[in-house]
């Protein structure tokens, strides 16, 4: 019987060495940019345009009917923008039918680094959708890859924790067969019952605690918060 | 007070995101190469050659007094080399006073890479000779950089293992400011009472035993078996 195959890549840097066509990416990261989009299109947001630099986040934001621009740095607003990278700031009765121009450094270029190489389907995970993540995965039943956003291209321990989340719910219809895959399944499977202390032992969590952003961090390690799934088609994340 | 650091470097793809300037650089590759090194030289080879390519390996073979080549390709002594890159073919009345020319894919690429970006001091390191690292690295009471060789940039479990081998019995007094490490120690941690069970979810483990290497790679993640210090000086790596 073949089963599709479920791939880990830890960072960016090493997406060259898998082969994304037909192939199912995730992208990963989890503080904050993908549980900021899970929550964005779960409360009614017609999209969200992940873009690159904030002068195209500007440009943008003028292009598009009904648009707001975000983006943060150093746990603030960026200067010409208008909101920040905190899932809080997107209940339903502000972000409702609205587009969310949103500029992120490490999550937006992997997704387009996923575009490029061709991937078949492109979709968000974090915790805040992650049994949305799955459920698709395991209806689709086709060839997974789980693209780990990182820091800089540093791995980092929240989006692998992740990762291991997804691996640990489709291990049992996927092959496994690489080490990336494993390692993250027992770190996730080692500390699934406490994930919020598990992950204050991350680099990022600290630096963005001394933003006083712990609340935020928080909602983003908390499984099924937003639960939609979120497709990237047409240049823009959309509620699948 | 200021505590050395240590970072893991999980592929050889990530080695440029670090300053290896002032560090101490441990090349890990447990399947097999730098296990094969410090049984060769703890045996008392004089010196162990790592070389990239198999013309390399002849040339020097015979130019240096006293040589003997080796290497491998799918678990076969590389036509032209006389052999292969197993510990257990190099016990103290075979190799001792010899010079081993070595070539190997990951561990010698990675060797090379950190000599050229001018790493302070290059070892070996593998569960073959863990205490006899550690030691060493306690001792010099300096910035250490952890490379796993992988495969073909890969990561690996057998190598992240080790590293976390390394991070658990220097965390007392050394910092770990990134989560590669973190992470690779907590991979120790919860399975050091167990390494071989642990080490046979390696796909390399498969890959290897399908070869008939089985013995070969219990002895490879057994701790302290060839416990001598493996230091690379002027092109070669000497027992320090």
């Amino acid at each position: 019987m073949n089963r599709p195959t479920i791939h880990t890549v830890l960072s960016p840097a090493l997406l060259d060495l898998y082969d994304l066509a037909a192939s199912i990416f995730v992208v990963i990261d989890v503080f904050r940019a993908t549980s900021t989009i899970a929550t964005a299109l779960h409360n009614g947001a017609s999209k969200v345009i992940p873009v690159s630099s904030v002068e195209e986040c500007i440009a943008l934001g003028k292009l598009e009917t009904n648009a707001i621009t975000a983006g943060e740095r150093d746990g603030k607003v960026i200067p010409g923008l208008q909101y920040g990278n905190s899932p809080t700031e997107y209940p339903s009765a502000f972000i409702n039918s609205k587009t969310l121009v949103l500029t992120t450094t490490n999550g937006t270029k992997l997704l387009h680094m996923a575009h490029k190489n061709r991937a078949e389907a492109i979709i968000t995970g974090s915790f805040s959708n992650l049994s949305a993540v799955t459920d698709f995965l395991l209806e689709q039943n086709k060839p997974v890859i789980l693209g780990c956003s990182g820091w800089k291209n540093l791995i980092n321990l929240e989006d692998t924790l992740f990762a291991g989340a997804v691996v640990s719910r489709l291990k049992k219809t996927f092959d496994i067969p690489d080490d990336s895959s494993n390692m993250a399944q027992m770190l996730y499977e080692n500390n699934q019952h406490d994930l919020i202390s598990f992950a204050k032992t991350a680099t990022h969590w600290h630096r963005l605690a001394n933003y006083g952003l712990s609340a935020d961090l928080e909602y983003c390690v908390t499984p099924d918060i937003a639960n939609s799934l979120c497709i990237f088609r047409d240049g823009a994340l959309r509620k699948y």
